[in-house]
């Protein structure tokens, strides 16, 4: 029940319409009987440092989670960041921690590992390929280098983001070969971490040709759950890992973000 | 149940943490199957102007409630206004009209009288003391004045705005005895449309030594609702009508400036 005392988050990004996060979120709220509530805010890329400037100065406004297209531009507007953040050059969940001051973390890649995880996948040893160099590619790159996987491609059609997230997981990671790649094939684990797949006429990440059975494709998009990508790698005989798992494998670590250190009331009533 | 597409409403003020209208309203989405939420935001006196900018831009933000401070100072941010919102010099909902535009209606005058007709009490022929002169105070004269009272008196403890009221209401009806006083003693119906009593150190908005049993005292605040002047002159033998009537009384008309015009989508599985 929202009410005039209710701590406010949101999710932040453009176009939300397609959003599953404020449901998850608001149900974790609602268990732990927190008076809290996630609503989204349509924010066009533009608009984001405008937009965030006034949300901090609405008193009981807590905190958001970012994505699409936002996640790397909302790290300028962050006062403290996380090392992993620092590292994926990206946020995705926000708090505040000030009158005028926001706080910013990566969780998407641990959200992906632990997702993988959970469907029974491991990453070690494992020949993985990352398409996309943004926000989300980023993180998971660093998610999986650190869980020794035999090879790590990277692959994305804009080369600035391409060469510097190279460098970044080569000065992390010396040991793990990390290579730019142009193929997806000869990989056990492909990666769409673009957000080709979000909008009706997006043209598919990759070239589906290039994957056979045997192979595990996963996506980062949850809506639709099943994108074109894996619908065109499945009708070929590939495993398919849908963008639902990233966020319910970091919904837990999103929720202790937001409400650690008793940042958020527990509704009266419900005080033990 | 809030998901990416839900459209936003604001209540907007300083304090919120007592404001009733967001589970009012969010149970008059629900019950009509609209896919909407009202949520709070805390905004403080100056920054009005620089938040309703920012929320402008954010796709799905369709209007607000406005409360105190902000009832007089939205006005300047409205680019259409309806009459009685010019006449009081004040709005208290909002809507979305343009890519950055929002128009304005002041409801609180209709509001207190359908709250006052509902308790049962009527206007015509009484002696009307009307305690106040910002937003609520100014549209609650103006539905007053419409409805034949004996005499209305005015006081406040500011003059500019008491004499600009004062002004505006002798234009507007002629025929009307209006007179500015100094004492609420003498009157059938005494009306605090101030905010005083909203805070726990706030002083009485009037001496309720002045106030005697067979006259009513109305409030306009809401929580806590029994006030402080509606404790002191119940104990002196008044009858009470508490501010939470002023939002039952516009509750609909609120639903209906919000989502006329089909604004508002259906939820999924609800369409007939």
């Amino acid at each position: 029940m929202i009410g005039g005392a209710t701590k406010l988050f949101g999710l932040v990004g453009h176009p939300v319409a397609h959003a599953r996060t404020p449901q998850a979120m608001n149900a974790l709220f609602e268990r732990n009987g927190l008076d809290a509530v996630m609503v989204p805010f349509d924010v066009p890329g533009t608009d984001l440092a405008r937009c965030l400037a006034s949300l901090s100065r609405v008193g009981n406004f807590q905190g958001m989670v970012v994505t699409v297209p936002h996640k790397m531009s909302a790290i300028a507007l962050c006062r403290d960041l996380t090392p992993r953040a620092r590292l994926a050059g990206a946020v995705n969940v926000m708090r505040r921690v000030g009158e005028d001051a926001f706080a910013g973390d990566m969780l998407d890649g641990e959200g992906f590992v632990v997702g993988l995880a959970a469907a029974g996948h491991s990453v070690a040893g494992r020949r993985i390929c990352i398409v996309g160099a943004g926000g989300a590619a980023s993180a998971i790159a660093v998610a999986l280098a650190e869980r020794q996987p035999a090879k790590l491609t990277l692959i994305n059609r804009s080369r600035e983001r391409l060469l510097a997230l190279h460098e970044r997981l080569r000065l992390r990671f010396p040991d793990l070969e990390v290579v730019i790649g142009e193929h997806v094939g000869g990989h056990d684990l492909v990666v769409n971490a673009t957000s080709l797949g979000l909008r009706e006429d997006d043209p598919l990440p990759f070239d589906p040709e290039q994957i056979g059975p045997g192979v595990l494709v996963a996506e980062v998009i949850m809506t639709p759950e099943i994108t074109p990508i894996l619908h065109a790698v499945a009708r070929r005989g590939a495993a398919i890992h849908a963008g639902r798992a990233m966020l319910d494998g970091q919904l837990d670590a999103i929720f202790r973000y937001f409400s650690e250190g008793g940042r958020i009331a527990v509704r009266r009533g419900r005080e033990a």
